[in-house]
């Protein structure tokens, strides 16, 4: 755990992450010694931060650090959390505080080895997204839906929670991106007025771009997600889940999801 | 400053109120050695943690912290922060955490003597409040939409920023509640869809009660601002400030506006 370069695991009561949640941050996976995706991560995050009128740390450094920290953590997951840092008093940034940035390793989660393959089963939350274009799509730490929403997630068997809009729009999962394969067409949902749009997100449309598939980024129904022939939720950490159960739809087989998965795959390792 | 009841300034980097905003707080004064009207801002704080299911804790063992607190600290700005505490990885909280309370205390800030009675400046915000029946009126840590409100304020002579919804209707300023006088009624907008509910606003409208003063709580629109006959602000910190100029309308003279300040510093003093 570093705190601005430094060994540490706690930050100021006064810095503007924890008093508003103001800052982004980015999950990502260490394989054998090697970051997943580190470069497309950072872009995410720098973006991000500008977003928010942060100033996001160089790309140089916070890879020096990052390189630092994988001589001890060759295997885990990282999460880094850019902060608009400490300052004055009261909501309006000063403009003169310094941002923080955290990283912090820890070991890699433990999923049941047969979710890639036959699926999970899928929630839907009854919490409603509110809609923020301003700085919908952006990680920002400003996740109380997201805590509230996977909090309704009660039942062990429920390996996501599928969140919608008020005025119906599926938006994704509470902790990661979703696609619909319909009538040999990916589809997955806009995200200018909530949700986050995650780099597996990216990675997948850039699948579809490279392989000639049509994908279609707009808004989508509970409706069609019931009509699709596949569904699946991606994430950087868990990689890809194809759903299983949704409602009383059940879905099976998967060809198009694991296809895709498959090449995910292959781009880590390699 | 105290964390968990110990003397501290940081907290933990795994803290949920850093990683997701996943907490509440409140901010009030201290005056002459005495916290002003602390059972009330115990159980706004209390209520508000119900709402996101964290366990506040115990009004007596807050009092005696906060009373530890006064002796050397007879005067300034108290911030008291409840967050669900550490935990495993995720946003569903595991409901085993313990959750972390912090006590900040600022030295009173220095706003122009004028303001009470002079009245103020305010700025309409662009940004517009997005919609979250589930935990609207709390005062939780997911502050961005103030935090960028805010930071649209850049003129010096604009003491507060009025921000609306989507739908076209006033909520509140960045930092504060707002009232109406119109016709002989007090107005203050409804705070089910987004705001907050501050307890300087609770004390208003008991004084509208108390005073045969008919109040209102609904929907607002700008156009009925800017008809009003008084508009004034409240928070605990500032206490009121009557507004004195808003897009092209100015008001002055403030009847009721300063009767109801003198009622809530005389309650203050004694």
């Amino acid at each position: 755990m570093r705190v601005n370069g430094k060994q540490g695991d706690s930050i100021s009561i006064r810095d503007r992450g924890l008093l508003y949640g103001d800052g982004v941050f980015r999950t990502f996976r260490i394989r054998c010694g090697k970051p997943q995706h580190w470069p497309k991560h950072y872009e995410k995050i720098r973006h991000d931060s500008a977003v928010l009128g942060i100033a996001c740390p160089a790309f140089e450094l916070l890879t020096a650090e990052l390189q630092d920290l994988l001589a001890t953590h060759p295997d885990g997951v990282v999460k880094l959390i850019v902060t608009r840092g400490g300052g004055e008093r009261g909501y309006a940034p000063s403009g003169r505080s310094e941002s923080t940035h955290i990283w912090d390793i820890t070991s890699s989660p433990e999923f049941p080895a047969d979710r890639a393959v036959n699926g999970i089963k899928v929630k839907l939350c009854q919490l409603l997204l509110s809609q923020q274009p301003r700085f919908a799509g952006i990680k920002h730490l400003n996740r109380l839906e997201n805590v509230l929403a996977a909090s309704e997630l009660i039942d062990p068997d429920v390996a996501e929670g599928l969140m919608m809009d008020a005025n119906g729009y599926v938006i994704g999962g509470t902790r990661s991106n979703l696609f619909l394969v319909l009538s040999g067409e990916l589809i997955t949902p806009e995200l200018s007025r909530c949700g986050v749009a995650g780099v597996q997100r990216d990675r997948v449309m850039a699948w579809a771009a490279a392989n000639g598939m049509p994908l279609q980024v707009r808004d989508v129904t509970l409706d069609e997600v019931l009509i699709s022939d596949e569904v699946f939720v991606v994430n950087s950490i868990i990689g890809m889940w194809p759903v299983r159960e949704l409602e009383n739809r059940s879905w099976s087989g998967f060809s198009v999801a694991l296809r895709i998965l498959l090449f995910l795959e292959q781009q880590d390792i390699n």
